[in-house]
């Protein structure tokens, strides 16, 4: 713990569940956090929202929202009025990864990440993928995740210059949803402040999970093995 | 050339002397062009105008334009209140690579870049780095290209699924301006349609390059050489 005291690190935030929980480890492993939180036309902005509440509680240095409408690219179901799929939990039964993906999505996130870590002088990023339970991301594996650190040596100057070297840290990649839980848990997260689903509706003003796209499937599935109940379905 | 025939590549246009002629070369090889110009809060955000009107002569399929602030990033001369260096053409005698430098820009670039290319399934994106008559970028030099090329084919869906493997062509990397000139005007690259100049003011109405900042040196010693005129110095 003492060794990261007063060391910088990014954290990619999106407001969901993963990057939360990853937001809370950094803090408990001493980084001083810049919290990066992109809106790209995602349907479930809500929790851009979370993402800002959750930030200010869990304590972040400063907390940068940058807008890009990924919509204008295409391609997921994510940002553009191609449904979300409902349903299909079982990712090792689906033919292909499903159209929630977005395109490079990671990859655009980590870079405008990297750009971030060389003004503030931050060697850490921190981003919140999870390859156990997931739909089926190429982007949140661990072999991209070691390529793209590979290749940031090699595109800043702060690298370049032999300043900085950076780690991609991935602290739940390994871990299954209930131990996310858990692990919030036990830091201190507050769930109720963290967003998963998708494709949320409103009901009588209130934004409401769909409870049938992948990211609800694999949400209540986790609650359920940790043995908690999830705050979000109690309001 | 007929190899490449219906074969569709996306092309980084900034709308600079360089990425215009780059996208000639990928229309010369035959491919079908998408480009994607970023306005991205560079002070010089004349070269979109240029962008536009160069991609139309010289012919593309689609044309996108992305906003995203990089500004909000900081830790340039080219996107905040910075001031641009000027008569510091000489690279070799910099102790560092400039503060024109903007943090990883084209990671985030090709970042983008490569989203499109997965959705529009083109295999091939071309930018228009050169190593040669630069200003030092570390994301402008063959290591920095090949390793993003190697992340890339883990990151998306396409790569994965072996659907696709992406290329990135960076035509002009080994050639001097000179070269890079004369190229175009073999291509009948419309030279008075690209903009170099980092930090131009406006003279009766008019947007004038500096011609001392390094973007301008450079541009000025590539037309000598190449024993033409800068046609944007005759307006």
């Amino acid at each position: 713990m003492a060794l990261n005291k007063d060391k910088r690190a990014i954290v990619l935030l999106s407001g969901g569940l993963d990057s939360t929980t990853t937001l809370a480890i950094a803090k408990a492993e001493g980084f001083e956090v810049y919290a990066l939180t992109l809106n790209y036309g995602q349907k479930h902005d809500v929790e851009l929202h979370m993402a800002k509440q959750s930030a200010g509680l869990i304590g972040v240095k400063k907390h940068l929202f940058i807008d890009i409408d990924l919509g204008s690219i295409g391609g997921s179901a994510l940002t553009t009025d191609l449904e979300v799929p409902k349903n299909t939990l079982e990712v090792e039964k689906q033919s292909t990864i499903p159209i929630t993906y977005v395109p490079a999505r990671n990859t655009i996130f980590l870079s405008l990440a990297l750009a971030w870590a060389e003004v503030m002088e931050a060697e850490d990023i921190f981003i919140g993928v999870n390859a156990v339970d997931y739909s089926g991301y190429p982007d949140c594996r661990p072999e991209y995740i070691r390529s793209f650190e590979a290749m940031a040596d090699l595109a800043t100057k702060a690298s370049v210059e032999g300043r900085m070297k950076y780690r991609i840290h991935a602290p739940l990649i390994d871990m299954s949803k209930a131990d996310i839980i858990r692990k919030g848990v036990e830091l201190g997260v507050d769930h109720s402040l963290t967003w998963s689903c998708y494709d949320p509706h409103i009901v009588n003003m209130v934004r409401v999970p769909c409870m049938k796209c992948d990211s609800c499937l694999l949400r209540e599935k986790g609650f359920k093995e940790a043995g908690k109940e999830d705050p979000v379905l109690k309001n």
